[in-house]
Formats: structure tokens, C-alpha cells, sequence
């Protein structure tokens, strides 16, 4: 192997460890770490982000990529990946940085405040800063053909603003005639509670174990707000929240786990490079979406699981079938809050996101007005009256941390699992039964093979046309809400 | 302040964070990373070790101490002690530490298979290996007047072999017909077990909560070796262990909280430099030592323990008073291994294995020889037969991992306990009312104000003098322990 690529892989490596352990200060953060802690870990955290960031922009990693030559076409799919990103950093000034971070947090304090009074005016301030700064970052990419592609593509590499805008407005009109006729019914009997805490943890315990989570490589941990966390390809971590008052604990279990065990296939000989890694948001999202709707509605899922709960929650469910649960789950019923929303809504919540941060990054969307913006197309989209600006514009943390950009890779995300799910329906035709029989293993090996082992080897485009076959389209996935939907409508009428 | 005491110290501020990383790192693994962790881990911290070494002993740092001007007495101490630590750490050549690592795993796996077989021959060639090694690293250091002095001033700034020689012979010559003639007794009352695991934890955590231990800063974790980290002023973490046949727990709780109390009360100007922590080994282990036996075995602290062990296991203490476990925790003994040894006998397992340390490097002992001069001196000292190498000569780990210089502390820190106790005793003579009121506050105090506020602003000797009024003198320890065992007997003849 040359000098120049031995040099290269060792200088990745050390930033790739340098990034696995910026994780692992974020998860001890979240999950362990004392609450004196917290000043002296924020400096850990930005001297850790700091250094990954100047051994990677340094000449020297320039001129490696221009002389190292590579060997396979792993080394040449690495170089390129790397070359990429290298350009990417290289971009952006560190004192621009610097003040991004600065009113990230200042937006955050702003933020809180302003959510507490539900008084719009007071994060105004905050959040133009943000956008200011913002265009200022995209100012740094003068090839994007529009400013909103800057944005999109550090989260969805490739993407296009229009592709995007594309997609999910053909997802927004399939879905909002949807919604409005959508069955009535009732979920009682997954709200409200009580749940036992501990009855839950043993429950989500059985279903991870299930899924295929080891202890030798995975762990779960409580956290406000849950994330799963990589280290190493042999330290996969996931968290979750057990509330009194609902089930959610395994919707969101499950949704972890489709981001972990993505993490957890990529092909062992990409760790400690760039490529060792989830090729993008969307995708990312997809895996969780999947895991947490197609699999964890399922009637297949609630025909192997739901012994499992009744046995956990005697009282509760005792005289219950699982089709009385597999109902409740799948209620399809607006409401003001995007992280409440059902799983059919949701794509709704992220689309007025996605159509307002457009609007206020290239169209003509003063910030001000941004209240009544959100208003209107909750009531075009979702039917619902905001009745004040906390419920409202104020109820997401991303803007307030100058976060623009990450919105529509939910909604996109939510397609690709769509397709995906299609595409396993005509290789594995038996999913829902396989699913009865606890057997996960099947659809756990097709997304390793179709969609994980590939990390960032393939772009996201790559591995979307060559796991379904086709490019980016909603249509899969307003088909399955459809079907859905129409089995409880006939569930209702019978 | 000028640029170059700003850049100063900000890049001692960098590497004070990748430190603390590191501990950050070991804790994590030790105490909470699945298995399958482990090499990508081992990786993670080369990464981290290397990472700070490269920061620290780069050209620029080497500038900046000479060109920085203190604006402050803070600021002097900053550049001594971190051009101190500049020089060492630039003596010792990068190939070196890596042969010295790597020899490190592989003598601790020789050792592990040693061990097992009690064959000192299998151990032998690792040993040797290190010894050269460590020969080799000695010579980084050709000023040192003795080739132990560079091994010692390693963990014990500027401690000379030869004063370390003379207080652990003074401390020898003591404690051997103090042990001899110690009263015979039984602790059968805390050992054997059963001691239920769930009553241990909660008397554990009754003592921390007593001696000041809050949740905001500390946390206490299962380890399997215990050890005590300091990831920031702010975050503390103290490791224990309970086996269900003894009341170590108790006593390796507090030897940790001795470790970590020192750390958190260090004064926080000094956070984020390398004046920020323990001046040295042997200081650091006369905080453990004090909690865990001046404090730990003192009538006072059993007479407010009393009460509480006794109800946490009521059937087996349910009869018993405070006057039977004190007696049980302070009886001497000897043993062969060193780490379930009492506090008396234990310095002089540490001296034995000083003194073949020394022989070793200095002198005519060659390795073949080793266990013949362990068993001479385990006789001369202790009055006991070694019958094989697994307690003996193999039982420890660190000759296996390379580690000289470091046993002496142990043994110095007993000597500084000492000396604290005695001017302690004049400071606050009710101290032993105190604690049987449950007052831990006064000493905690006293033990910020007089050694741990200063970090390494002073030297471990001006620590030493200006808390105890005096040099290095194993005479308080002696005087201590002779107290105690005359205590015994008085109570063996009444």
C-alpha cells in the first residue's frame, strides 16, 4: 500500500474515533453524567469537535487525497467520500462556525423562554439571527444552484431542493384527502394508562430481544429525549422513555433500533473511516420508520406481541385481542403536535416545515409573519385551529437552534421506508406471518443486504434505486397508508 | 494577559480535556460498554493518548513557556509545573512508548496464563522484557542520580530513592514487631457472609450520603476492580464492589471517596490545566487511606455506623454491638495476598515489593531469582511460608504490565495518612465525637483547606510539610498503629 493512502486511512481513522467519541459524550451526557457536569462537559464536547474538525481541514489531508493511490475500489470509493467531505469543511470559516454554535445555544435560551409565555415576539429576535447566520453558511456554497440546496444537501447529500419539493408535495396531496377521511375511532386503550413502568421495561426487553438485540453489542438506556448512539461497530446504544400514560416506549424502542441496527451492518472493513457510517438522514429515517410503523403496527407484530402484553399488563388487557390493540395503534386523527402526531399525519407536520423554511430562505416569508404562515396551512393540511403560538410555530427545538435543512429528511425518510417496504413485500411475500411466528430475522437480513452493509460506499440515490428499483417516489408509500386505511373502514362498517 | 499566555493556556486547557477524555473512556468501558466494545475501544483510547501527547509536547507549547509572562502567582505555578511536565514528556521517544505498551499486553496475558498454572518460568521472558524496556526508558533520564529515582519521580515528584528507602525501612522496622506481637482474634462477625447485596448497597449509600457525597456532583457504580475517575470538578464517579462473604464494600467505598474527595475540592481556578489534580501518588493515596481506615475503622465512625448495619441485616447483627465490629475490622493478621491484606500487615507487603524493585534495577537480583527473595522476605516480615507462585511472586499486576516505581507510593501514602491523622488529632481533637455524631464535615474541611484545595501549585513535599508541619515521618503512622493494637490487647486481657 502507498505511503500517501497508509497515511490517509490513519488520519481518518483518528477522526472517525474522534467523532465516535463526540457520541459517546453526548449519550454519557443524556443517559449517566451528573448534572454539575454539564458546564465542563460543553468545553469537552467543542474541544472534541474542534480537534476532529482541524485534523481533518489540515493541508495535509489535501495532499494525501491528491497523491494516494488507491489500491481497490474500496480505497477509491473512500477517497472519493473523503474528498467530498474534505471540500465540504473546508468551506466554512471557523469563526463562522464558532457564532452559528454561539446562537445556536443563545436561540435555545431564547427559545425556551419564548415557548413558556407562548409569545412569538420573544424568539424573534433569536431566530432571525439564526437565518442571518444561516444564509451566511449557505453564502459559503455559491454553486448551489438555489440557497435552499446548501441547506439540504448537508443532511441529504445529492438532493435537490426541487427533487425534494417534488416528492413531497406529491406525498402532501396524496396525503391530506387521506386524513380527511379518515376513520374515526378510538385509542383508548394504548392512552391514559396506567401503565406499569416496570411492566413496560420488561415488555420492550422481550420485543428488543426479539428484534435481535445482544447484550454483547447493545444497550438500553433511559433518556428524556431518545437517540441511539454509536461507538464502534461493538457498542451500539439505544435509548427510550417509558411514560405512565401511554405505550410510545415501543414505538420508540423500535425506532431506535432501526437507526442501531443500520449502524450496527455496515460492512466492519468501513469502521474508522468515512465511509463507516449511514449514508444520509433520510435513509437513516427510513430504517427507523420502518421498524417503528411497518413492523411495529403490523397485525403481524401485534399478533406475536400482544400475549406478551397481556401478560405484562394482566389488568389492562386481559379481556383484549390483538386486533383490539392492532386497532387502537393505527388511529389516524390530527392533532396540533408534530412529536404526537400518528404516523399517517406526521409526513403532514413535516411538509408546513419544509414549505415554511423555503419560503424563508428563498421566497418571501418575513419572519414576523411566520405565525400566521403556520396557521394557514395547519388548517389547509391538518383541519386544526392553532389556538396559540406554543401549540404552534414555537412547539419544535431544530429553528431555534438555527437547524434548517433537516426537516423534509423525516418526510423523506418516510417515503424511502415506503418503497423499501413494497420492495420486502415481493421478496418476502410471508413478512406479516414471518412477523406472527416472531420471526424478525428476515427483513433484519434483507435491510442489511439490500441497505446497510453498504454505509456511505454507495450514494443515497445508490442505494434507494437499488434497494427498490426506482427513484424516489411517495407512491409506495400513500398505497400502504390507503390499505390501511381501508381495513379499518371496513373493520368500522363490519 | 499577553497572546502567548492566552494560546498557553488554552492549549493546556485542550489537553487537560483529552485527559480527563481518557478517564472518561476507561470508566465507560470498565463499567458500562457491552463486551463487543472492547477492541474497537482499545483503539478509541490510542487514539485519544496519542492525541494529547502529540498537543502537548508539540514545538509551539515549548514557545509559549518561554515567551508567555505570568501576570499572576497562579500563572508562575501554571508554567513550572506544565514546563516540568513539557520536559518529561518530550525525554521519552515515541517508539519507545509504543514498545513499552505493547510489552504491557502482552506481559499481562503471559501473566494471566501464569497465574493460572503457578509457573513463574511462563511469566519469566515478560518480565524480562519490561525490565529492559523500562531500563531503556530509564536512560531517557540521565540525570537521575539512581536508576529508581527516575522509575519513583515518575509517580512522586521529586522523591529521591533514597528518602523512600529510609522511611519505608523506619516504617519496616516498626510494623514488624508491632505485627508479630499483634493480639490474636476473629472477624468471623464480617466475614463469611451471607451480606445480602441489596442491604450492602443501601448501607453504602447511606455512608456516602453521611460523608457528603451528592448526586448532583458524584455518582458510585458496580466495578469489578474499584477505581475512582474525575471527568470534570463537576462529575465525580466512585466504583465499588460487593461480594456477598465480606463487608469490603464498606472500606473500598471510602478508600474511593478519599481518591475523589481529593479531586473535588481541588480549587477550580485550576480546572482544565494540568495544575488542576493530585500532586502525586503517594498524596492521592493518603486521602484513600485516611477514609478508608482512620475513618473507616475508627470507633467513631462504627458507633454512628452501628445502627444503620444493623439494620440493614438485622439477623446477623441483630445481637451484636458496635464495640464487636469495630474490633472484627481492626484485627491484624497476616496474609500472603496483599490485596485482601489488613491495614497493618499491608505496608509491608508493599515494602517487600519495593525492595525487589530496587534490587531488580540496582542491584544483583535477577529475575530467576525473584521468588526465592519473595519468600525470604515474606517470612522475614510476615511470618508466613509462601507454598506456590500464584500467591506469591505472580499475584500481582503490575511487574506483568511494566509498571515500577508505583508500589512505594502505597506505602508513603500509609506514612502521610499518618502524619495528617496526628496533626488532625490536634486540629480537631473530638474528631472521633464527631464522627459518632455522623460528622464528617469537619475533617472533609480541613482536609480542602490544608491539602487538596492547592492541586500541584505546591510540590508533594511542601503539601506534605505545610499540612503536617514536617518531613516525611512513618513515626505518627506507627505511633497510630501501635495506639490501636495496644487498644486490642488492653481489651484481650479485660
Amino acid at each position: 500500500m502507498s505511503d500517501a493512502l497508509i497515511e490517509l486511512r490513519r488520519r481518518l481513522a483518528e477522526v472517525a474515533d474522534l467523532e465516535n467519541l463526540g457520541q459517546l459524550l453526548a449519550w454519557d451526557q443524556e443517559v449517566v453524567m451528573p448534572p454539575a457536569g454539564a458546564e465542563w462537559r460543553a468545553q469537552q464536547r467543542a474541544t472534541v469537535e474542534r480537534l476532529a474538525h482541524e485534523r481533518f481541514v489540515d493541508d495535509r489531508v489535501g495532499e494525501l487525497l491528491d497523491t494516494a493511490v488507491p489500491e481497490s475500489e474500496l480505497d477509491r470509493d473512500l477517497i472519493r467520500v473523503a474528498r467530498r467531505d474534505f471540500e465540504v469543511a473546508r468551506r466554512v470559516p471557523g469563526d463562522l462556525v464558532e457564532e452559528l454554535a454561539h446562537a445556536s445555544a443563545t436561540g435555545h435560551e431564547a427559545w425556551l423562554r419564548a415557548r413558556e409565555d407562548s409569545d412569538f415576539a420573544l424568539f424573534e429576535p433569536a431566530l432571525r439571527r439564526n437565518v442571518d447566520l444561516r444564509r451566511r453558511w449557505i453564502a459559503c456554497f455559491p454553486e448551489a444552484e438555489r440557497p435552499y440546496d446548501a441547506l439540504l444537501d448537508h443532511w441529504e447529500p445529492e438532493m435537490r431542493t426541487a427533487q425534494a419539493e417534488d416528492a413531497l408535495a406529491r406525498l402532501r396531496d396524496g396525503l391530506v384527502p387521506l386524513v380527511a377521511a379518515a376513520p374515526p375511532g378510538d385509542d383508548a386503550l394504548v392512552h391514559g394508562g396506567p401503565f406499569p413502568n416496570d411492566a413496560q421495561r420488561r415488555l420492550v426487553a422481550t420485543i428488543l430481544a426479539q428484534v435481535g438485540v445482544e447484550d454483547r453489542r447493545w444497550r438500553l438506556d433511559d433518556a428524556v429525549h431518545p437517540f441511539a448512539a454509536t461507538l464502534s461497530p461493538g457498542d451500539l446504544r439505544l435509548t427510550t422513555r417509558y411514560a405512565d400514560d401511554d405505550l410510545d416506549s415501543i414505538f420508540s424502542t423500535l425506532h431506535e433500533y432501526g437507526h442501531g441496527l443500520y449502524e450496527a451492518n455496515i460492512d466492519q472493513a468501513l469502521a474508522r473511516s468515512p465511509l463507516g457510517t449511514g449514508v444520509s438522514s433520510a435513509v437513516h429515517e427510513s430504517q427507523a420508520r420502518l421498524w417503528e410503523n411497518m413492523v411495529g403496527r403490523s397485525s403481524g407484530f401485534w399478533r406475536w406481541c400482544f400475549p406478551h402484553l397481556r401478560a405484562a399488563m394482566p389488568e389492562r388487557f386481559g379481556d383484549r385481542t390483538w386486533e383490539d390493540v392492532h386497532r387502537a395503534v393505527n388511529l389516524v386523527q390530527p392533532t396540533l403536535i408534530r412529536v404526537s402526531a400518528d404516523e399517517v399525519t406526521y409526513g403532514l407536520h413535516i411538509i408546513l416545515r419544509f414549505e415554511l423554511e423555503v419560503a424563508m430562505f428563498e421566497g418571501d416569508l418575513d419572519i414576523p409573519d411566520l405565525p400566521e404562515a403556520w396557521a394557514q396551512r395547519t388548517r389547509a393540511y391538518l383541519g386544526l385551529e392553532v389556538p396559540d403560538h406554543a401549540t404552534g410555530v414555537l412547539q419544535d427545538v431544530h429553528w431555534a437552534e438555527g437547524l434548517f435543512g433537516y426537516f423534509p429528511t423525516y418526510a423523506l425518510g418516510t417515503i424511502v421506508s415506503g418503497q423499501l417496504w413494497c420492495r420486502l413485500g415481493q421478496d418476502i411475500p410471508d413478512i406479516d406471518e414471518r412477523f406472527a411466528a416472531g420471526e424478525f430475522g428476515p427483513l433484519a437480513d434483507w435491510l442489511a443486504e439490500h441497505v446497510h452493509r453498504y454505509g456511505r460506499r454507495l450514494t443515497p440515490t445508490e442505494v434507494v434505486e437499488r434497494a427498490t428499483g426506482g427513484p424516489l417516489d411517495p407512491g409506495p408509500y400513500l398505497a400502504y397508508v390507503r390499505a390501511k386505511l381501508a381495513g379499518a373502514s371496513a373493520r368500522l362498517i363490519a
